[in-house]
Formats: C-alpha cells, structure tokens, sequence
C-alpha cells in the first residue's frame, strides 16, 4: 500500500503516557524520538501541553506538561526530518504557554475534544494556526459520539478552520471494520479540503485491522505507537503499520530494535496490551475506565463477574 | 452479525496441542468441552488422528492420537449440543482406525492438505463421508499456495468430494484483509454448492479482523481457540468472535470464566500470541518455524537480526 499522502504520528509517549502518568525520563524519551527518525515515520506526539496551573508537576511527569526547554533536550543534535506533535485538551491549556512556532521546538499542535466542545476546539486550533502551527482536531469517543452533531462539527471545521487533518478516535476500542468504513466515507463526504486521521485502541485486537480499513477508504493521517503501547489495550503497533504500508520512506529495523530493548522490559513493569477486561468494554462500547479500576484490584482476573457487573450498570 | 448458517469450531485443543506436544490432561480437556458446551459452541475439535504406527505415544499426549475411547471420557454424562471434531494430515492416518461414525463420538473429520495433495484428500474425505462422517478440507498454506492450481483443486471439490465445508487456512499468518476477501470470493464462486471456512493466525494481530472480513463476505464456518491460543501467535480469539456475532445461540460467560481459571495461568507456562518475530514471519509471508526455533535461543529477543536473517534467507 505505497500512498505518497500518508503520513505516521507515532504517539508513544503521549498515549503511552496516559498509563505512567507521563512520566518517562528524558534517556528513554531521547531513544525513542532517535528510533522514530531513523525509520522515517513523519511526526511523534510527545505528550500533552497541560497547563502547570492546573496539574502538578509533583503529581506527573514531563510529558504531562510539554515544556519547549524539555522537548529541545530530547530533540538536539539528532538528525531527523520527524515533526513534533503535542496533544491539548479544551479546558486545560493556557495558550498563552505556548509562543509562536518559529520559536518553538512543535511543529504541530492537536486539539482532542468532544462533539460537543467544537466550537471552543475551533477557536483554539485557529489561534494556534495563527500563531503558525500546523493543527488537527482529534474526534474522541466516535463509537458513541456520532448522530448528527457530528456531521455539523465536520462542517463547522471545514468551513472555519485552518486544521489539516481530523482523525477518528476510537477510545472505546469499540469499533469494527464496516462502521470504521462508514465514518471514513462520511468524514471524508463533508471534510472536502482536509485529511482524515485514524486513532485506533486494541480493545477488540482491531487496532491494527481497523487503521487498514480506514487506510483503504482514504484516510491519510495514521497513529500509531511502539508495540502498540497506550491507554488499556494500547494502540496500533506501528511496526505493523510500517511493515503493512510497504513505502521505501520508512525502515522497520529500528523499531524492531527498541522494542527488544526498551519495550520488552517495559511492559514487565506496566500494563497494556490483549486484557479481557478491556476486550468486554469495547464489545459492550464503554470506555474503559471500569476495566482500568478492575486491574488495580485482586479480582483483575475474575471476567465473568466484570462482565455481568458492567452489563447491569448500563 | 447474526446469520442462521454461521458455525463456529473451536479449537482450542487442537491447535493449542501444537504448542505443547497434544499433552493437555483429561482433566483440563473436560473443562474446555464443558465450557464450549455452556458457550453453545457448534463444534469442539479435539486433536489430530495420528497412526501410532507413525508416532510415538510417548513422546506425544492423547490428543495427537484422538482414539475414541479417551474422547468418550471427555464426553460422558455432559449435556452438550457440540459436536466433535478430528483433524487428519495426509499420509499420518491410518483409515483402519478410524470405525464408522455411528460407533465413534466424532461427529466430523477436517482432512488437512497442501493444493499439491488434493488428490489423495478426496479419497480420504471420501472414505470417511462413507462411513458416515461429516467431512471438511483445510487448505493450508493459503497466502503462498494460491496459483490456478487452487481453482483446479476447489472445482475438484466441488465435483468429486461430500465435504460440507472448504476453509481457507492462513497457516503463515500472513494475510491482510484485501487478500482475505479476493479468497473467500474466490472459494465461493468455485464452491457453489459447500460452505466457505475460515482459519486465521494472529502474527499479524489480524486473526479476527480477517475473521470478520471473511463472515462480511459470506464464509460461514469459523474458527476460534479459547483466548486464542494455537501455534506461533495463535488463533482467532473465540470470546471476540462470539462478542461480535450476537448471535443469541452463544453465551460468552463460560468461555470468560474458564480463561480467568485455566488459560491466564496456562499462558504462564507455555507462550502464544503477539510475539514479534511471528509477526516478521508474517509480513514476510513465511512458516512461523524459524521464528519458532529463535523462540526457544537466549536470542528470542533479538528482533532486529532474527529480521535481518528472514531476509537473508529469502
């Protein structure tokens, strides 16, 4: 599948965050950004750009708050043409953290929101486009979030914004391939003059299925992460999207490298990954909040009863 | 996805038998029939029948052997609407043990084979439909054995053979979903008056996904292991596919409880799944065994050389 359009964001360390309260130390973060350039892949989100009013730099690491200081440190002296990406959440950025992008190690800044926030994610993303950043919105919980405000959403962000691209986000893990179909169609029916992203969760071991589907219908702007680490089940393994995509730009090799090296020994110590518990939400379309609280508990293998208890609490 | 005609075989035993010599014990055995049983589960395949002419009983468990009376202690005094099944290899049988089904607990016999063999596979398949078995035929090796010799070999099957259903065996894990669908296509045109099989490996974290490609595209007898275990990375996960088919005749609860109990401490001891260096096998399009072999080396981590080597030896 060789498409010049498409475009990888490795989000390892942003949703790979959302598991270790961000807080993976500079050395690792370094190795990673150093794989991710030598095999080609075009940005990687390195966390999110919280506000340090709001969260404590006590409570969570660096890549909770993106400083520009912290993100050259990891960047210097690599040879690389990989973009940097930062994540903000409506309600919990001050954008007056954030300085005009020439003096700024970002390259791009994605707004993740709701629906329902669309008319704040849009007045964000353009005072961002303003300041030079490239933008995109990334559409969370589309499993459920999808009656017609949405298509009004699209709309709006065709009409009003400067994004380049607006990704599907599959947080429920939720989704299979003939709905992931039907909202690339209907993403791309309204998005006319922009790119279609996909954010897939592994919840149902569709990550990896899912994001070739949504490659085939048109959609160009693809995340993935190291051994598909993330949030509950984790995300798309990149090293499969690589090797699926076939294009001379990417290598595997690195990839393959640090996930013997780093990721192996890293999943001993945090969870993520094929885990019942969050198989059961996404077939049942919850998020997975239920089954993370589940894992912290001595009835982390006991799925009958989980299943039974969130079935009863719908 | 609810369709009358859709069957489910599971497989668990005997897939899961290439992984640790066919040595489950009768005890663990049992509890999978009970809770495929409770699960509704169309067909149980136990094993291989293997001549113990050929293999040695003690160098392999019962479920290489398959003889009648060991799978009437797993089935005694069970209420049980699901069928057994056995699978033979060309060339590893010996017919005379096999007595007419009306005298046997075994339902149904998959005759697995390579294009190359299917003339031998008829007149085994026909040998058993005669004695009153139900008769399948695995093709395996799919994703490389795929030239106009195929279509000769399905046209046979159409005309000379009693086999209800033909499936398709992605052996090398290796397939995408766009190849999975020209192949059931193809199955089906060929296939006019049999049903179309599906059996998937999950190298490439796409044993279910190309499951739902195949239903999607009218396959109705499907294959699944308990938290899908089986050789290399494994099967289709049957809890994902029972959550996905909605079909009011399964009942996901006992296949959950009995992951909880047996197989989270049986994967403790013996290793399927997402492991990378099947998934480089499967983007390769090669056996698992050399991924296998580096599985049991103190280099089974090295995933970068193991790739480096596949390639070499191309």
């Amino acid at each position: 599948m060789f498409r010049e359009k498409i475009k990888i964001l490795d989000c390892t360390i942003r949703d790979g965050g959302l598991i270790n309260n961000h807080d993976f130390d500079l050395g690792f973060v370094q190795k990673v950004y150093r794989a991710i350039s030598a095999a080609g892949v075009d940005y990687m989100e390195v966390g999110y750009k919280n506000s340090k009013k709001l969260f404590s730099s006590k409570e969570y690491g660096l890549w909770k708050f993106c400083e520009d200081d912290q993100i050259k440190r990891v960047i210097d002296n690599v040879k690389s043409n990989t973009k940097i990406s930062v994540m903000v959440d409506i309600g919990r950025v001050d954008i007056d953290d954030v300085k005009p992008a020439d003096e700024s190690p970002v390259d791009m800044i994605r707004v993740a929101c709701y629906v329902k926030d669309i008319d704040k994610a849009i007045t964000m993303a353009n005072h961002f486009a303003a300041k030079g950043y490239e933008t995109t919105f990334n559409i969370m919980a589309i499993s459920r979030d999808n009656g017609t405000e949405l298509d009004e959403a699209l709309d709006q962000i065709e009409k009003e914004s400067k994004a380049i691209a607006v990704y599907i986000v599959d947080s429920f893990g939720a989704l299979y391939q003939e709905p992931t179909e039907e909202l690339v169609k209907r993403f791309k029916a309204i998005l006319k003059t922009r790119e279609v992203g996909f954010h897939a969760h592994n919840h149902l071991q569709l990550a990896f299925g899912n994001t070739i589907e949504a490659i085939i219908h048109g959609a160009n702007f693809l995340d993935g992460t190291i051994y598909g680490i993330g949030r509950a089940a984790g995300n798309c393994p990149l090293e499969l999207l690589i090797g699926f995509l076939k294009n001379p730009k990417f290598d595997i090799r690195p990839i393959l490298d640090i996930i013997s090296r780093e990721f192996i020994p890293l999943r001993k110590k945090i969870e993520w990954g094929y885990i019942i518990p969050y198989a059961i939400s996404g077939m049942m379309n919850e998020h997975p909040r239920a089954a993370m609280a589940l894992r912290q508990t001595d009835r982390k293998e006991n799925y009958k009863d989980f299943y039974d208890d969130l079935l009863d609490s719908r």
